[in-house]
C-alpha cells in the first residue's frame, strides 16, 4: 500500500509536471517583464491575477472560457484554459462583480473599452510577425470634419520607400475596425502594418497606403443620447445605427477622403481606391462603397455581411439592394473589380449564417465575388489578418492588366 | 423652530446642488461616452466605478488622494476629490485587493502598466489643445537594434511641411518619457505633437523633428531576472540601473540616431541634436548627452537630477561630474548652447529639492543654464508639458545666430 501510494504520488507529480509547468512562456502581448498570461505549446493560457482581498474572481474570454478562477495561497489567482486558437484572445476578469483589464497584459481597446488580450502564436506562420524586411510608418494624422464637428485621429501606413521615392503615388485601402474598437486595432490587434510589409516585401502586394479611420462618428450637435442606451434589435437602435453609418459615410467621403488626398501622395480615382472593414466596419464597408462606386471599385467584408442589419435577417436581394448596383452581373464585374468576403469556421453560428447566405445569394445571382473561409477561427483577429493576407495582394491589379 | 429647519433643510439642499451636481462634465481623457470621471469648474473630479459585489474599493491617485470610495445602492461606487491641480491625473482603482484601471478611462502607459488618467483643464491654456493651425505627424517607426538584439519601436513627430518640402532637412529633438511609462507617454500623455504644432504655427518654435524612443533596454541576452526584484536603492539596484542606462546609451547613439538620419530628412551634427527627458528620461538625457558631446549641444532635465543616482544624493561637484566636462564654464557655455533644468513647486520635497540642490551647484560654478519652476504642478504631465513649451522655442537657434 506504502508504495503503491509513494508511486502514485510520484507518477502524479511528474504528470503534473508534464502538463502544467510545460512549456510555458509569457504572452508576447503582456507588458514589458510581466511572466502572466503565459502559453504553452498545446496552445494553453495562463492566467494570474493579484486579488488578495477578493471573494470571486472570475476570467471572461470574449471567445473562449469564462470561469471561476482559482485562490492560491499567495493572494494570486489562477486559471488555465483548454488549448485555444491562434491569435489574439480578448479577455477581461471580473473581480467582485467589477469587470477590469488584467494590469499583465498590454491594452488593446476592444468593447468600447481598454481591455486585455492574449497572443496565442499560429505554428508556422509569420506573415503577421515584424521580419527582416523593409518596413513602412504608421502615422497618426487629425483631421477636423466638418461633419461631426471635431478633430478626428486617424492611423495612415505609409509603405516602405515613400519617403525616398518622392515622385511615385500609391494606392488607397481604407480599412476599419470592428464594433467597440477603434482606429488603433488593425495596427495594435491586427498587426496589418507587418503584414503589408511582408506582403510587399515578398512582391505578393502592390505597395500601397492604409488609411484607417475611427468608425464612429456623429454629426455636429448630434448628442450623445442618441447613441446610447437603444435596445439592441430595436427599431430605436436601427436608426441610430443608421445615423451613424450614414455619419461615417459623410465623413469619410467629404472629410477623410480629400484630407488623405491633399495631404498624401496618392493616386486617386475609384481604380485605385479600396475599402475593407472587418464585423461592422464590414457593414460599413458594403454601405458606403456600394452608395459611392464613384469612389470605389475595390470592396471587402471581413465577417461583416451585408445584411446583417436587415430586418430578419434575411437573404440579400441581389435585384434590389443597393440601388441595384448588382442587378446586371457582368456590368457589376466590369465596375467593381473585387468584392471580397469572408468568415471564420468557427464564428458562432448567426454570424456565419449570414455571411454563408450572403455568398449563396451572391453565387444563385452569378455576382462575381471572392468568398474565403478561415478554419478554426473565431469572429476575432486571426480570421481577420487572414482576411487582409489574401485580400491585400488582391488590390489594384486591374489597372495594370489593362 | 420648524419654520428654521425647513429652511436649513432648503438652503442645504440648494448648496447641495451648487456644489455637488455644479458644472460636472466629462474628463477629455474619458473613452468614447463615459460620463465619468467628470471634471467641475473648481477642478474638482468625480470618479465612479461599478463593483457591486465588492467589500471595499479604493481610488488611488498618484499624485493625489488616495481614499476610500462610497458605496451606493446601484452598485456603483463614487468619490469626488478636492480641486485638483491642472494636468493630466494617473490613477488606479483598488477593488477587494486588486489594483485596476478604471473602464471608463482612456488607458495610459505608466507605473509599468496601462493606467488610468483624468485631464484636468488649465484654464485659458490652450498650447497643448489641438487648434486650427497645420499639424504635424507622429510616426511609428521599428528599428532592429544589434544592442538589445531585438526590434524596437519609437515614435517620431515630423513638423508640419515635412512631406511637402522635400528638400528641407530638419534638426532633432530627442525626448525621453519617466520611469514606468514607455514611447508613447509624451503624445498621449504629454501632448507633445500638439505643443510643437502650436510653437511652429506662431513661429516661436523652429520646425524640428521629435523622436520619442523606449527607455527602456537591455543588451542582447541580458536576462529578465538582472533587472527584477532588486531592493530599491541597493547597490543591486543601481547596478542594474547603470546596466540599462549603458545599454540604452548605446542603443539611442549606435543604433537609434543612425536609423533617425538614414530614414528621416535630418540636419546632422551636434549643433541640430538637442536631447531632452522627464525623471528617469532626464536622468538619462544627462547621462547620455553628457557622454557625447559630440553628438548633441541641446539638454534638457524635466524633473530630473544628475545626481539622483549618485550615492547619498549629494551636490553635483561640476569640476569632476562627466569627466569634467563643465570644469571650464566658459568652454562649457561655449560648447553646450544649452543646458536646462525644470521641477514643479508642488513636487514631492524629495525631487524638488534634488533639482534644486543642482540648479544651485551650477549657479555656484558660474556654469551657463536655464532653471525653470512650474507654479502649482506636482511630478506629472503638467509640469513637463510647461517644460516642453519652454525649452523647445530656446532650440537650433545657435547656428542662425553665428
Amino acid at each position: 500500500m506504502r508504495l503503491t501510494a509513494f508511486a502514485i504520488v510520484v507518477l502524479g507529480s511528474r504528470f503534473c509536471l508534464a502538463q502544467d509547468a510545460g512549456d510555458f512562456k509569457p504572452a508576447t502581448s503582456n507588458v514589458l517583464d510581466a511572466q502572466y498570461p503565459r502559453v504553452d505549446g498545446n496552445s494553453r493560457v495562463e492566467i494570474r491575477f493579484k486579488a488578495p482581498d477578493a471573494a470571486k474572481v472570475r476570467v471572461n474570454f470574449w471567445s473562449g472560457p469564462k470561469a471561476d478562477m482559482v485562490k492560491q495561497a499567495d493572494g494570486f489567482w489562477t486559471f488555465t484554459t483548454p488549448p485555444m486558437a491562434p491569435g489574439l484572445h480578448y479577455y477581461t476578469v471580473i473581480v467582485d462583480g467589477a469587470e477590469v483589464a488584467d494590469p499583465a497584459s498590454s491594452a488593446y481597446f476592444g468593447g468600447s473599452k481598454w481591455a486585455s488580450a492574449v497572443e496565442v502564436p499560429e505554428t508556422g506562420a509569420t506573415y503577421y510577425l515584424p521580419q527582416d524586411v523593409p518596413h513602412g510608418q504608421v502615422r497618426e494624422v487629425w483631421y477636423h470634419s466638418k461633419v461631426t464637428g471635431t478633430w478626428r485621429h486617424a492611423l495612415v501606413y505609409t509603405p516602405p520607400g515613400y519617403d525616398t521615392q518622392v515622385r511615385d503615388r500609391f494606392p488607397v485601402l481604407y480599412l476599419q475596425h470592428g464594433g467597440g474598437e477603434d482606429e488603433s486595432g488593425w495596427t495594435r490587434q491586427g498587426r496589418a502594418n507587418f503584414i503589408l510589409d511582408n506582403l510587399i516585401a515578398s512582391k505578393r502586394a502592390k505597395p500601397m497606403i492604409v488609411v484607417m479611420a475611427n468608425g464612429y462618428a456623429r454629426r455636429a450637435g448630434q448628442s450623445v443620447a442618441d447613441l446610447r442606451g437603444k435596445p439592441f434589435g430595436s427599431p430605436e437602435m436601427r436608426k441610430a445605427m443608421q445615423d451613424m453609418m450614414t455619419a461615417f459615410e459623410e465623413d469619410v467621403t467629404q472629410a477623410l477622403i480629400p484630407f488623405i488626398d491633399s495631404n498624401f501622395r496618392t493616386l486617386t480615382g475609384r481604380d485605385n481606391r479600396a475599402m475593407a472593414g472587418l464585423s461592422m466596419g464590414g457593414m460599413q464597408t458594403f454601405h458606403v462603397t456600394f452608395n459611392h462606386l464613384d469612389l470605389f471599385s475595390y470592396i471587402g467584408g471581413f465577417s461583416g455581411a451585408a445584411n446583417a442589419f436587415a430586418p430578419g435577417n434575411a437573404a440579400l436581394d441581389t435585384k434590389t439592394a443597393f440601388n441595384g448596383a448588382m442587378a446586371d452581373p457582368a456590368a457589376f464585374a466590369k465596375r467593381v473589380h473585387l468584392l471580397w468576403i469572408g468568415v471564420g469556421t468557427k464564428e458562432p453560428e448567426g454570424m456565419r449564417q449570414g455571411i454563408q447566405r450572403l455568398h449563396a445569394s451572391l453565387e444563385a445571382a452569378k455576382v462575381q465575388h471572392v468568398y474565403s473561409e478561415s478554419p478554426g477561427t473565431d469572429h476575432e483577429w486571426q480570421t481577420w489578418r487572414r482576411n487582409l493576407e489574401d485580400f491585400a495582394p488582391r488590390l489594384f491589379q486591374a489597372v495594370a492588366k489593362k
